[in-house]
């Protein structure tokens, strides 16, 4: 096997899928990952810790985007409006791959534990917006309720999105979410 | 040891919590708790699958508390007041031992597993909420945003009632911070 690997980590990502997919999660070992990857299992593990996390990877580079894109908001930009440009850039970085985010999210429905993780990444995402406005000089209350908000915003607008058509635009059914949100607390 | 062992369920808990705080929850063992209220370790499993269900044995009765408001609440009540109903239920159920709640919090606080515990409750209370403002007639999203949102309220609302004041009123704390939703949200 070649030494030099290219996207070893996206092509392991996305040979786990297939397989989860294809005989279920439960069924699929590490060894099979690697295989139809290309690579070894000790590349595999070079990358992912366990089966579990090769789907959740994405919260850490997901988390650092929204986090920058709160730091970027101009200094007078309203809390929930500074969570809006973190949602953008949510749909930037996710939006692109409506079949893999499908796809990913059916193996989740269907594991109670691996929907219990998620919960968990986005409880800690939640943290990140948290602390992400209160160095914007939000009040600590108004930044956890604001960023927690906008966490459930962002849940609720990815299912809706991840259900819909593939050609929808993640950025446009986040912000319809947002103003919704808006819309009921007014 | 007599059978008839009036609120065994009660004394459990806090002989629980009792020994959580003053010697760890990993060090306390079932026979200890059990030992503590003056029952058997059989009669403990009859009211409690593990020493973590202790715990969160209250969130039953809370979501159907919160459930209750839900349906209650006038015809015509706006999806976040009916949330706001909740909340009252909430804090009419817990909010009357605020040093259960804020001991309780400290064992939670100090165990991760504990805390993911809480998060998942939490968010199949969200989903409970969601039907609840379903049935109501609230379209899907809607219910599903408001019912998130109110959560969230619960959960800020809620640990600050217990980092505050012991003579701290809940059910205005909840509402505090349901009125700074809606006004980050405006």
């Amino acid at each position: 096997m070649a030494r030099w690997e290219p996207d070893a980590a996206g092509r392991l990502r996305e040979a786990a899928l297939d397989l989860y997919v294809a005989q279920g999660y439960e069924q699929t070992t590490v060894t099979e990952i690697a295989g139809r990857a290309g690579v070894t299992a000790r590349t595999f593990f070079r990358h992912y810790a366990d089966k579990r996390e090769v789907l959740f990877a994405g919260a850490e580079p997901l988390e650092a985007g929204m986090v920058a894109a709160l730091a970027d908001a101009p200094p007078d930009t309203a809390p929930l409006e500074a969570v809006g440009a973190a949602l953008d850039a949510a749909a930037e970085l996710i939006g692109g791959d409506h079949a893999h985010s499908r796809r990913r999210q059916s193996v989740i429905a269907a594991h109670p534990e691996l929907h219990e993780r998620e919960l968990i990444k986005m409880s800690r995402m939640a943290d990140a917006l948290t602390r992400g406005l209160a160095d914007r000089g939000v009040p600590p209350d108004q930044a956890r309720l604001a960023a927690e908000a906008g966490i459930a915003v962002f849940r609720i607008g990815f299912e809706r999105w991840v259900a819909g058509p593939s050609k929808g635009d993640l950025a446009t059914v986040l912000r319809e979410s947002l103003d919704q949100l808006r819309g009921l607390a007014s």
